[in-house]
């Protein structure tokens, strides 16, 4: 969370900031800043709330002069969204600049020596400790103080910097918070992501972590913590530059629910080949995947989500033992990883720093990672052993829908290959799963299409003051994304259970009129979920309930029934999830929410 | 959930069964019902609500005369708590009359022949069917018609039983829901659960599956579903009548919360002998503890969160892999169970009817299963293949302290011993971890002695609409418990995260003022609990932090600290959780709820 974009060049630096933090905004908006240098003094001009407000301020940036420039939208961490604590900060004599992505974990304890050596703080943040370490190191040499202010700070960071004796070039480096940079005739630019930069070029550097980039108008240089300078080569990016716009919709959101068709498409098209299934970046041989004893999926959020699924798949399909874990979690509990355990991560952003670190720990231990990720390029894409991209494009909505969707068919088409290699499908079996993949598109473009009635439900909600999602097997999984989608951009407390343990304490916060949401996808617990719900039902629920056509039973035990059409048994989350992805928004719309930038969140959260 | 008792002999009934099913109101409290045959008609009394009503409307059963009897106290299941839905249920006639524990799972597709055979029904519970099946098949012999309804009948059920055609007997049977009978000078009495007959006898046959009861005045005689007579050993009761009496506090969940260092102490105390853990129920061998490869943990809602916490535990100091599942899931997600897999099952009543579903389907599929339960000779204690008691005493109220602190000891003891035998760690380690479990009941005591404190806090919080609990590894565990103790007798919607989960969706919900519980007793962890606290204080939290002595620095991220004195790390759940029950008690308190039973709950949770 919170992005950094820098510019040096011909041009003015100050609407270029701004059009790359809008296209960062995503990783954070409780407030933003730009620090402009013209060549005689780094102007700062900051403010708390969306960046709309800095735009008007700096009239979209035509106020400020000067064609050297660092940018910031932030997600707090430490001090309250506020003028003072938006970045960039600045050292006393405002010579030096900083915006800062990360946390600095020791700031406590740098920032009560540097009190003792007569440094004053005046905002609440950890950053403002790098402006003033930055000052007290810094004896002419920027690399030299750069190199060492890295040997003291602890946490995680991406910098940018500029310096009032240098005029002609900034400074960025970066540990395990994301950065790339790259060059077009008309100067460099740095960002925290690849959507702020495609407008000028598409030959992107992904900086490793502990690199420094020195920027001038015409050049990009790397160096290492020791300063010694070193080669690097760019990487081409493929994505569409109109993928990160609106195109006419309500919201992002919107936008991207509707291109799950095409992003489930995506994702397996290209690795289904004549019945087989070929997922050509995998990097596993069929020995590799016969050995394996045991897999543990890691991820937070909804990716997380899609590997409580996935649990049910692979264990169901291919049988072998999964472990889910929360990235925050696994990294911190000295796991036990036995040998021929594969570990899957899985993230959007390929950068989410739990999982990221998850990665890192779970390789020390000796396992070999498999990364499904979205992003090209990313930490997670470089760093995991082998990797298999979902080909969702870019998203932009801070709740993720086709990326989730996407996440899904990658799980799929892994379960399933393992299951056919592992010989615990026939081909037979194993090419209708397939067909029934192929038809997934087809089934969530009519799902879709039920918009409107969705709609008129949800208006009915809008006034919930909290739902339970509730379902067995893969529907608690389905129920666990339900309720997230619901609760991120609503605001309305919804929580997921596993509908046999409502009882066991929550069923004491039903009441006359709440809503329950009931996922029944799974032929053989359709009699158990009806008993849930009569139990909800007799104590004043409102039952919702998501099931298959056909399953007509459920209708004397459900108030209000959406139905999904027929498909495996194992991809049915694929489905009813658009019904609560549309449910979501509906209320968020309804209740009129910023959809696309729930309050206090973001996307691609780079820092613990 | 449900219970019943019934009783034929020399006194009147009805006060009998009203002061049987005070014992057994735990099990359900929205309605109630007795049914009293005086030798010339069945006569029934039932009403919604507490017992309370139907005593008043009975006379304390004064009103009723006649020597045999049935009674029931109702968790609704199928059909809203109202007089109709309440049992005892009856045929046409009135000359059977029925009360029931459990679910009839087919009991839609039996209706539906019932009213094609003329017959009408009046309520709409399953139990109806029962009373018109009866009926069907009853051509004189009561035994004849039992076994033919229970060869239709699908689901579970305990069974008393009045046929008018027979006033000197009465009879009873069970499949999956608890039973037990009892014999006295005085008449012949059965129950659901032991406090409703410990004023009568000690000496108790726990009824098993699908086996049938006849009771006179006399004598208790037992059948098989052929109706072949067969014999039963009874077992003596050691538990204490008054522990089943309130005792001069205000709540049995205060008094059970006080009773915390006896029950913690009782359930260690017998097991440390000369610096070695000596389990003599556990019936495994040094052998056995060596070769177990995995351990799969099986319980539903407290017993699930002491499984989350055992993980920790299990795996640092015995590095034995652990999972954990809730076990309505358990038992129908086609559980993998690899060889020298070890599954513990965990459960107060030992009757809890998902876990015990969940232990017999890993002993289907060749796994040992031990049991941890508190109730000796419970069906999960019977047929567990090894059992370590937990020596907590009966527990009346809903909400369970005192089954769940003696669980942890228990987890504590086979977590030490695991490590032990298997050159985890060494003796002196060993001792050092009991030494530090021998003192926690001292700790416990000493952090029970600041619920004045505690009460002052609770007070300020009676209005929250929401709350969360955040906490890392075993914090996490904690943090589960905490928010279920708070949520289910405050109907406070509490949820608890893995604190680094909050920001990946959840924290959109944080507003000005929102209580956040952060649990923070694992030193490695600290420095990231304090970054997980800042985040959710800049976005207006108050936030509350359970720590440890010492932990200093907690204070700045905190607007409130509760400190708990130091002991193992592992053991950190034992102590924290003592100021989170006494939380969620004194807000439930100030909110004037039921603090006993809370609606829609009961105890003892024997249907699905």
């Amino acid at each position: 969370m919170c992005g950094i974009v820098g510019y040096i060049g011909s041009k003015q630096v100050a609407p270029i900031l701004l059009d790359g933090l809008e296209k960062l905004e995503y990783r954070g908006y409780d407030s933003a800043g730009i620090a402009v240098y013209d060549g005689e003094n780094i102007k700062t001009v900051k403010s708390v709330g969306r960046l709309k407000v800095l735009s008007e301020l700096t009239h979209e940036g035509s106020l400020l002069p000067g064609t050297l420039g660092i940018g910031h939208t932030r997600w707090a961490t430490h001090g309250a969204p506020s003028d003072i604590n938006a970045h960039p900060h600045e050292n006393a004599e405002q010579t030096i600049a900083v915006v800062h992505n990360g946390i600095i974990e020791n700031y406590s304890k740098l920032k009560g020596n540097l009190e003792k050596k007569g440094y004053h703080f005046i905002s609440d943040t950890d950053t403002e400790v790098i402006a003033h370490l930055l000052d007290y190191y810094y004896k002419g040499n920027p690399l030299e103080a750069i190199t060492k202010v890295m040997h003291r700070m602890e946490g995680s960071y991406a910098l940018g910097i500029i310096f009032k004796e240098y005029p002609d070039e900034f400074y960025a480096v970066r540990k395990d918070s994301p950065l790339i940079t790259g060059h077009t005739q008309e100067g460099s630019i740095i960002a925290s992501d690849v959507p702020a930069v495609l407008k000028y070029t598409r030959d992107v550097y992904f900086i490793e972590n502990e690199e420094i980039v020195k920027l001038t108008k015409d050049s990009i240089s790397f160096y290492n913590v020791d300063g010694e300078e070193i080669q690097k080569e760019s990487k081409k990016i493929e994505w569409d530059v109109n993928a990160a716009e609106k195109g006419g919709y309500e919201h992002f959101m919107l936008k991207e629910m509707y291109e799950q068709p095409k992003a489930v498409s995506d994702t397996f098209s290209p690795r289904i080949k004549n019945g087989e299934i070929v997922i050509e970046e995998l990097n596993m041989s069929e020995e590799d995947i016969k050995k394996i004893r045991k897999i543990t999926i890691v991820a937070c959020g909804s990716a997380y989500h899609t590997g409580v699924t996935a649990k049910y798949v692979f264990e169901g399909m291919a049988r072998i033992p999964v472990e889910v874990d929360v990235a925050s979690e696994f990294r911190y509990r000295n796991p036990i990883l036995e040998e021929d355990t594969l570990v899957i991560v899985i993230s959007q952003s390929g950068e989410t720093a739990d999982t990221l670190a998850a990665l890192r720990e779970a390789q020390k231990r000796g396992a070999k990672v498999l990364g499904i990720v979205n992003v090209v390029g990313s930490s997670i894409a470089r760093e995991a052993d082998s990797v298999m991209h979902t080909w969702a494009g870019p998203e932009i909505a801070v709740a993720t829908t086709k990326a989730y969707s996407a996440q899904l068919i990658a799980l799929y088409l892994l379960a399933t290959k393992f299951a056919g290699v592992r010989g615990q499908i026939t081909g037979d079996e194993q090419k209708e799963i397939l067909d029934d993949i192929q038809r997934l598109p087809v089934q969530i473009e009519r799902l879709l299409e039920n918009k409107k009635n969705i709609q008129k439900f949800a208006n009915r909600y809008l006034a919930a003051d909290q739902v339970f999602f509730i379902g067995r097997g893969i529907d608690y999984g389905i129920s666990m994304e339900g309720s997230l989608k619901l609760k991120e951009i609503s605001y309305i407390h919804s929580e997921a259970y596993a509908a046999g343990e409502l009882k066991h304490g929550t069923i004491s916060l039903i009441e006359e009129g709440t809503l329950v949401v009931s996922v029944s996808t799974q032929k053989d617990l359709y009699k158990k979920m009806i008993s849930n719900m009569e139990e909800v039902r007799t104590r004043g629920a409102f039952v919702m309930a998501v099931s298959v056509e056909g399953n007509l039973e459920v209708e004397k035990a459900a108030d209000y029934v959406l139905y999904i059409p027929k498909t495996n048994k194992y991809l049915m989350n694929s489905l009813a999830i658009i019904p609560l992805q549309l449910f979501g928004y509906y209320i968020a719309v309804g209740k009129g929410a910023d959809v696309d930038k729930p309050r206090n969140l973001a996307k691609s959260v780079t820092v613990e």
